[in-house]
C-alpha cells in the first residue's frame, strides 16, 4: 500500500466526512495554540519580516484548516502592531498528500479571502497556495519559510513499515493491525525503524526550507512510556483489530486480509523524538510537552450509562472512520455495507472499553527553533 | 452569475470531460510553443536565474497542463546546458479558478515527479503548487515570477459584463448569448468595457508579480476585424443560441432564461489588446500574432459527406460542452437529459454550418517583456 496515494481524510462534508468529524483534532489544536503563540511572538520579536512564509503540513480540509491559519495571522498582526511594524505579507502554503480533497479546501477560500479583507483589513497581502506531496521529503524551496506547523499528521508513517508488507512475514502480526502485546519483537523493530527513517527525513527537509531562526510547532499522537505496547500508544488499533476479527468470524472479511494489514502509523515516545532531532542537529528543542486527550475529544461526560456508552462509542468510531476509511477501503476492498458493519461493531467495542477504562491519547506538542 | 465560482472545465475523465475533449486547446498550444521557446531563450540568455518562478494561469486539469510545463522545463534545461550554467530550481505555480478540479491535476503529480526524476534527472529541484483564484487580480507575491503563460483562458471575462445582468436590460440581447449582428450598441459596449477593465487588471497584476525582464506569453481567442460581430469572433455563440432557442420551441427551456443569459466571454481584436498593454505601461510587446484554428482542431477533413458533417459537429459540440457546461448548468438549472439534447442539437447545427462555411477561431499569441 502506497500511503502517498491512498491515505486521505474522508472527503466532502457528509455524515462520515472528516470535515464533520474532527472534534478530537480541534481539541488538540486548542492545546497547541499557546505554544504557537509563544513561537510566533519570539519569531516576530527577533526578526523583522516583510514577507512571512507559513506552511501547514498535513492540512487536510476541514473547518480546522482555515481557523488555525486565521488565528496565526491574528497573532502576527497583533505582534506587528505592538512592535509598531507593518503587518508582513503572508505567503500561506497548505500541504497534504496528493489524494487530499484540495477541491473542498479551495472552495472555502473565496469566503476566507472576503473575511480577511473585511474583518482583518488584509486585502492583497495574503497569497494562498496548495502544495500536494509527502512531507517526508522536500516540498518548498530552500529558506522560503518562517513558520511551519503540523497538527495530527506526523503519527502517520510514509508507508507500512519496510518488511511488514511481504508475503513471508505477513502472519507475523496475526489478528493485529498495529503493535500489540502479542506482536513479536521484529514487528516492533520494523515500526520503530520506519518511524526513525521518516521522522529524520521530515526534520531534514524542514531544516532546509526554514530560514535560520524560523520556528516549527508539531503536534501529533505519541505515548508516555518507552514500551510501545502500553495502552495509550496503541489501544485504538487493538480494538479495531478486534472489530475486524469479529467480521472475520461472521464471514464478512477474510482472515488472510487482516493478517496482511498493518497500519502505517506510529506513536513515538519523547526519547525517540529527541534522538532524531538531536541527530539531525539543525533544531533547538524549545518545548516538548505531552498531554492527554479523550478519544472522543471529551464530548461525552458519563460513559457508565448505557446511552453514554453508546454515544461515546459512536463518536469515537466516527472520528476514527473519517481518518482510516480510505486506507481500509484500499486494503480490504470491502463494500459500504461491510464498512458500516465494521464501524458499528467498533463503536460497540469502544463503548464497552471506555465504560471500564478511560484510555486516552497522548498528544505531543514540540516547539523547535531552526539554528541560526 | 459569479464566474469566479461557477466557471470550470468539466471534471474527471469521462466522455464529456475536459481532459478527454481538449484537442483544440492542444492545437493552440502547439502554435504557441515556438513563441514560448523564443521567450525562454531570451530570458535565460539575459539573466542567470537560480530559482525560476513559472506560472500557468488558467491551467485547467487536462493532459495539456503537465505536457506544456514539461516542455518548458526541457527548454530551460537545454538552454542552461548550452550556456554551461546549472539548471535552475523550478517553482511551478498552477493557477485556475477555485472550482477547477485541482484534485484531478494533483493526482497526476506523483507520476509527473517520477518522470522528472527518472527521465530528466530533475529530482528535488522542482516545487509544484496550486494557486486557486482569479487571475484578474493578484495571485502571487511581488517579483516572484520569471515566466508566465496562459493558454485558452483570457477570452473568459471575470463576470457577465456589468449592466447586462440586471432585470431591466435582460431583454436587450434577446435570443442571443453573446454579441451578435442583432445586438444593440449598448450590449457591444458593455462587453468591450468589461474586457478593458479585466484585461488591464490582468496586465497590472502580472506586472507586479514578474521580475524586471520577466516574460509572459498569452494565447487566447480573439477576432481579426475591429467589428465585434464578424463571424470569426462570435459565431460559435450564435449557433449555441440557435440550439438553445430550438429547445425553447420544444418547451424544454424557458425563453426568459435564454434572454437573461450572456456569456462571460470576449474575443478582442489586436488593437484593443495593444491599447490596454500600452496604457498600463510596464510591458514591451515583443510579438503579437494571430492564427486560425479549426473549430474541431482540424481533426476531421471532409465536412461535405453526411458522416463527416456529423462527426465534425459532434466533435466541436463536445469540445465546447467540456468548457461551457458548468456555466449553462448554473444559469439554466437544466437536467442531464436537457443538456444532452442541447448538445445533440448544437452538434447538428454546427455540422450543417461547417459543411457550408468553414468558420475558424482566431487565436492570438502575445509575447511580452516586463520592462527593467
Amino acid at each position: 500500500m502506497e500511503v502517498v496515494q491512498v491515505l486521505h481524510m474522508n472527503k466532502g462534508n457528509g455524515d462520515t466526512s472528516y470535515a464533520k468529524n474532527s472534534t478530537v483534532q480541534r481539541k488538540i489544536i486548542s492545546f497547541g495554540k499557546t505554544i504557537i503563540e509563544e513561537a510566533l511572538l519570539e519569531l516576530s520579536s527577533n526578526y523583522d519580516i516583510d514577507s512571512m512564509g507559513i506552511a501547514d503540513l498535513g492540512c487536510s480540509m476541514g473547518p480546522n484548516t482555515l481557523s488555525v491559519i486565521s488565528e496565526i495571522m491574528d497573532i502576527v498582526r497583533a505582534t506587528s502592531g505592538h512592535l509598531r511594524r507593518p503587518v508582513p505579507e503572508f505567503r500561506l502554503f497548505f500541504n497534504d498528500l496528493y489524494s487530499n480533497d484540495f477541491n473542498y479546501l479551495f472552495m472555502l477560500l473565496p469566503a476566507f479571502y472576503k473575511m480577511l479583507k473585511e474583518e482583518k483589513g488584509i486585502g492583497s497581502q495574503c497569497f494562498i497556495s496548495g502544495v500536494p506531496g509527502s512531507f517526508y521529503g522536500r516540498l518548498l524551496p530552500s529558506n522560503s519559510l518562517h513558520f511551519v506547523y503540523s497538527f495530527s499528521s506526523l503519527h502517520w508513517l510514509s508507508q507500512v513499515p519496510v518488511g511488514l508488507e511481504s508475503y513471508a512475514v505477513k502472519h507475523l502480526n496475526k489478528g493485529k493491525v498495529y503493535i500489540s502485546k502479542s506482536s513479536p519483537q521484529s514487528v516492533v523493530n520494523a515500526y520503530s525503524s520506519q518511524f526513525q527513517a521518516d521522522f529524520s527525513q521530515f526534520i531534514k527537509s524542514r531544516s532546509q526550507e526554514l530560514v535560520p531562526g524560523g520556528r516549527m510547532v508539531l503536534s501529533f499522537l505519541g505515548r508516555k512510556s518507552i514500551d510501545p505496547t502500553t495502552e495509550d500508544g496503541c489501544y485504538q488499533w487493538e480494538l479495531l483489530a478486534e472489530a475486524l476479527m469479529s467480521l472475520v468470524k461472521e464471514g464478512l472479511i477474510e482472515e488472510e486480509k487482516v493478517a496482511s494489514f498493518n497500519a502505517p502509523y506510529y506513536a513515538p515516545c519523547a526519547e525517540e523524538l529527541k534522538v532524531e532531532i538531536l541527530k539531525e542537529g539543525s533544531f533547538i528543542i524549545n518545548r516538548l510537552e505531552a498531554f492527554e486527550v479523550d478519544w472522543d475529544g471529551g464530548a461525552v461526560a458519563d460513559t457508565h450509562t448505557e446511552q453514554g456508552k453508546m454515544m461515546v462509542g459512536e463518536r469515537v468510531a466516527k472520528t476514527i472512520r473519517a481518518v482510516v476509511e480510505s486506507m481500509l477501503e484500499s486494503h480490504f476492498r470491502m463494500g459500504q455495507d461491510t464498512m458500516d458493519a465494521l464501524f458499528i461493531k467498533f463503536a460497540e467495542i469502544v463503548g464497552n472499553h471506555l465504560s471500564k477504562t478511560r484510555t486516552k491519547y497522548i498528544n505531543f506538542v514540540i516547539s523547535l527553533v531552526r539554528k541560526g
